[in-house]
């Protein structure tokens, strides 16, 4: 095979227990590559690498069998599965960890398929810059090399990390991380000095105030500034960003094109598929939402971000 | 006189002493109508009710006679002018206040001419309720009343504040006020809340982050989501929310309109004119930008946010 249109993720696969203000949910399906996975299944096919204990529930994984996810490498080893427990206040911006239990995620070795090598679509989780090197270094020639990472590689494996981003095309971040990896406060200054580290597209993820992005096109920065979908009520803010980059992911893939009118269309989509996984717990709305659905607020966002261009001039 | 296009503000003129960490300007032009008056004069005729004392440089004033602001019901009174001294760290959205000296501020009645009695715009900006009140029924019958208040009057004047509210068909606030006025940490429940109080349009400012509208429409809630002009550079963010709001009622006097489609360019206008005013201290952008350059940026601000429709479906 020389080449084709799948997608690989590779990053967590978690048993969550969940407090926010609006319930409670014990060993429910979570992790980076689950939530990247079910939103992307939306739009082309995905695979993931990962790797789960001995208690992961076996209908967790053919239901993602079932859903067309292709699980052959996530390997099942001795052990127990990587445990998250964490709580949002009314304020559901902020996580709180209570517990991180890393159990069998410790000695996790992310192992490719032949397959795997060879498709154009890579997207690394939030996962060691060191494990996220080792699978870009295993591929063959993916078109696309996206990359999520947090705060805690940003301060304690920065060399690591730059490594890493030297290989990427595209970065994934949150509005916070973002500042602190290009060491400024202002975010365009911050998106520059990225630039020069290796990625030319830069998602900024800002959650319930969208998405802004930064693109390096011939020395020139273009940036695209994307809304969220304005929500009442939002169940569990868990996998949100991860779903984001799963249906920008997917959407990309399902066109095969890169251009700049595909990746703003890419951007609006992952906001919507992140707008429904958090009005729900665990996977629950992905599991649910349609296509159909993902359209209509598609067209939602399109209008409620409309304005009309002055046609007769200000003077 | 039976109507007119012109637009009132009543607010503070100030002496501002501000530092940030790209300058330090004292005693410099300031308050909250000032800022509104040279944004909105822009678009339309406007007139000022505010008080200064005898210290207040006369060629403040004899800048906006020049600008053609009307500066007939801006009392000179015994005393000193109300100062703000201010400081800004490196992340310019938080004002530490140093020092607050109201002066002859404290005592201020506004009064209004019989020219200005039949205004049809009136702005109310951040000041004491029970003053706005006052101004409001003064009026004759203005065909927008909007209104500016902060987290002070919404702890420690909330009655009042309620009372004022009633009467007022536009409110205009930062992101943190619109949660504490309407008690959510959801945005769209606390305007929700908001609309039962009097307002049918909120203004929610939300800094670099851009500004989300929500319009209640004949029992149906609109939304409209508008981006801010991301800048490289921010020299004293002071003035920003009164920049943003002479802008928006300037403009819409100089429509005549309130439909949709106006008060969405108008919302854009505003972030541009505040993207300017950040720019530089005081009003130096506001005296220096022409006709030419809001339209640069409005026409900047439809392409960074511009995505097409997704014509042959997702299927």
């Amino acid at each position: 095979m020389t080449g084709n249109n799948n997608i690989v993720v590779v990053g967590s696969v978690a048993l969550d227990c969940i407090e926010t203000p609006f319930g409670r949910r014990s060993s429910s399906l979570g992790g980076s590559a689950v939530y990247f996975s079910w939103a992307s299944s939306l739009f082309a096919p995905v695979s993931l690498v990962g790797v789960v204990g001995k208690d992961f529930p076996k209908e967790y994984i053919s239901d993602m069998d079932k859903r067309g996810i292709d699980t052959a490498s996530l390997k099942v080893a001795e052990g127990r599965t990587f445990r998250w427990e964490g709580k949002y206040e009314y304020d559901l911006n902020v996580a709180h960890t209570l517990k991180t239990e890393l159990n069998v995620f410790q000695d996790f070795k992310p192992k490719l398929t032949a397959v795997q090598k060879n498709a154009e679509y890579l997207f690394l989780a939030n996962i060691d810059p060191e494990l996220q090197l080792k699978v870009v270094n295993e591929m063959n020639s993916p078109r696309v090399i996206a990359l999520d990472t947090m705060n805690f590689w940003i301060e304690n494996k920065r060399e690591e990390l730059m490594e890493t981003l030297k290989k990427v095309n595209y970065l994934l971040v949150n509005d916070a991380e973002a500042r602190q990896l290009g060491e400024s406060s202002n975010l365009t200054t911050a998106c520059n000095k990225i630039f020069r580290m290796g990625p030319r597209i830069i998602v900024v993820k800002q959650g319930e105030y969208g998405v802004t992005v930064f693109f390096s096109e011939r020395k020139k920065i273009e940036i695209f500034t994307a809304p969220s979908v304005p929500l009442e009520s939002v169940a569990d803010p868990t996998g949100a960003g991860d779903s984001f980059a799963g249906a920008f992911m997917g959407y990309l893939a399902s066109r095969g094109r890169v251009e700049n009118s595909v990746l703003r269309q890419a951007v609006i989509l992952g906001s919507v598929v992140a707008s429904y996984t958090v009005e729900g717990f665990s996977i629950d709305m992905l599991k649910k939402i349609t296509i159909e659905d993902v359209e209509e607020r598609f067209k939602y966002l399109k209008k409620i971000s409309h304005f009309e261009s002055i046609k007769d001039g200000l003077k």
